[in-house]
């Protein structure tokens, strides 16, 4: 037949490759529709000089506070409390260090630093001067974040991850909260592949552990781990087959041969103001961990392409 | 003929399945681009012991201020206001409530409490004694949320959605706001079905009705809706002929057979520092409706694949 | 045979339509897996009667401070500082104007309106009454946002976009910070197509230009960029070939036959407790540029379904 004469030249008998044959049903594939809510659960306690002794409650350390299909925890922080617009000088660098005023340019704003230079050129410790710019001052340092983390308890927290699921065109709907699941199990259940592979509640360690990844280094500069739901459902079997599968995966890569600017961390405020009305901010450098979670699912009617092998050989038996 | 052969023992005259024959149009079906911006707007009105008579706008209620393709507007609140890093009294429960100071464990820091144990054990209430903690004291009661719910109003909450939508191959680019649609129009109508389906502006509770559900219920202890707008567009007919169309769905399964943990909260926090700069914060644990937009699209070109029957059935007379 | 009987006839010689054959990896097309992180710099300047001179840095307009990925740049303001819970002239409009208290009625809250009418008609001006509301007073005044924009310099500010993609089945990762990209490249490079198309750091002025958009305009009222990055990998060829690339286009639709509420903008607030615990607030009517992300790959593969001509044509050579 002409189709055999035109593909055979291209196919040699370690390929094997398949005509499908498929049904309508295909293409309600992307007609997924999914939603996914996350509550994380667990207190951290700090100690430092800016803070004191402190309480971290997940109010606190999920930021922002709630979002679509992921979630952010806080694990390690550089803070600069009392920050008000106000004149400093410069961190030292080579546009910022200056023996005159005149190294320095009134109205500059430059865009690899902190504020509007004044013009002056002024102490900025007993040896260095820098120049003088309008700014949040006091500036933040240039540093590196703790090592171990501030929040190195972050390990120990949780996260509830709802999960409902509808293929709207088979009426099918299923939460990963499953039917023999009841509130006594849930307050005390942490998923383990093994013995509690149905519990929806993670430890953020087991999840960084199961990605092949240690929670404690990446918790310090930070990182986007990968929670992925996959759900492979056949009505043709009963429903209590059709259970989600969990897998984690760390998504920022580790460019082995390339570890510039690597983890994840983002410059967040909280606002004040004083008696005379003054505003004044806490700068936050929050380093932390992004859970990204991503939910797949194939149709749950029968399957809905068949492959069938070409060029006289014989359809699979299992067909 | 070879394929009749194969093929012929798995397909009973009750299974119809074809052979696509496809295009190179149809790779383009993933790229729609699509952007989506809401607006809600409406003001509810709250009279609690803790805030007093007050006002509830926009800025208030939605959280966060903006999302890509999601917001979030609060219904219901367990307000704690005037929490301060200090000692108190836990919760009771099986391993808080004490009867002296050996019960309890200086320094333990419990995942389903609130704060560390500083070893003391004092009283809760006239009746009862508890370990003492450091935490953000006084600790959020524990209770069921107001039902009714406390911003019942937001049922009358109006959210515009904007929506254009892009198929780049095809230089082709519309929104949802029509071309008929004018400034006066907008400023005051409210889509309805049948008499205004052109309205980009949904009333909060009708696009509960219309995935039937009941507003009020839901909004005591919070869920997911999906809005989901449909583009079918062909280019072979008139531009005006494309208009999306609008469906809603709860997404957050509500499963008859296991209500456990049903609904949608997460906390969040104001953080106040007073004259002596010692910070405080008012806890909410804030109830609500996500909604999530979902676009979908397919190609505004002609069909890209076709099914042709199997088997020696003649195609489709609108072949 | 039976298919070239039933398909002639509906195939002129100027449409040439294939019969896909594809092997199992074209399953795969769907589990690209992706992590994007952003993080923006660059500081403006302001002077307004409100704030007095004031710097801006990304912890102050970037809103929320984290999202997937989006993010978004605050352009433009209009600001109402000191609001607090309490009474005062609503502003003038069809349903809010009066002569004497009987025009208003006590209880009311108007959808459109800032909130409940106390039944009071009060002077708005020296020339005008409007009912009374309680409401957050001072309310903000109606009016068009600043041009040029209070924050032109978002111009200048530049954007570091983090991309990772990962194909699970090939064990192919990559991100788009190159083998080749170090640090001190990276501390100064900026996105050029010809001279530093490697380069992931994009200036937002340029992201808009790239666009066919003037961003002081944009700025104005606000918009939604898309950002689109494009992997085209074939494992076929060298690691090295397997190379990002980025275009840029607006999302939200200018449509030149309607122009009726375009831009992007949306309120938020800071919090405030004076002295005696009474709350304020500083409303922010904010404008500004939201940028979606969104990355789009084949699979890394060899080709997974390829085209065979119908009807006696005989397959393209490359085959």
């Amino acid at each position: 037949s002409v189709i055999r004469h035109s593909c055979q030249p291209c196919f040699g008998p370690h390929l094997r490759r398949y005509v499908f044959f498929c049904d309508k049903g295909y293409q309600d594939t992307d007609t997924v529709i999914s939603s996914v809510t996350t509550k994380v659960k667990g207190i951290a306690l700090t100690n430092t000089s800016d803070l004191g002794l402190r309480i971290w409650d997940a109010a606190d350390y999920v930021i922002p506070a709630q979002e679509e299909s992921s979630f952010f925890v806080l694990t390690n922080l550089i803070i600069t409390p009392n920050q008000t617009q106000s004149c400093c000088a410069e961190n030292p660098g080579p546009r910022s260090s200056c023996s005159t005023d005149q190294d320095c340019e009134k109205g500059l704003v430059n865009k690899h630093k902190t504020g509007m230079q004044t013009g002056r050129c002024i102490q900025f410790s007993a040896s260095e001067k820098t120049c003088e710019v309008l700014a949040w001052c006091p500036l933040e340092k240039e540093a590196n974040p703790p090592d171990p983390p501030l929040l190195a308890e972050a390990e120990k927290f949780t996260v509830l991850i709802k999960n409902g699921i509808h293929y709207p065109k088979f009426h099918f709907r299923k939460r990963n909260i499953l039917p023999h699941v009841n509130s006594s199990y849930l307050s005390q259940c942490v998923f383990n592949r093994t013995t509690d592979p149905d519990c929806p509640i993670f430890r953020l360690g087991d999840i960084a552990s199961e990605a092949g990844e240690d929670f404690q280094t990446m918790a310090v500069h930070g990182g986007v781990m990968g929670v992925q739901i996959r759900w492979d459902c056949d009505l043709d079997w009963p429903e209590s087959w059709c259970v989600p599968t969990y897998t984690f995966r760390r998504l920022d890569n580790k460019d082995l041969k390339n570890n510039v600017t690597t983890g994840y961390n983002f410059r967040f405020a909280k606002y004040y103001k004083n008696e005379r009305g003054q505003e004044s901010r806490t700068l936050f450098k929050g380093y932390g961990i992004r859970f990204d979670i991503k939910v797949f699912g194939t149709p749950p009617g029968s399957w809905n392409c068949i492959p069938l092998t070409l060029l006289g050989e014989t359809a699979p038996n299992n067909m």
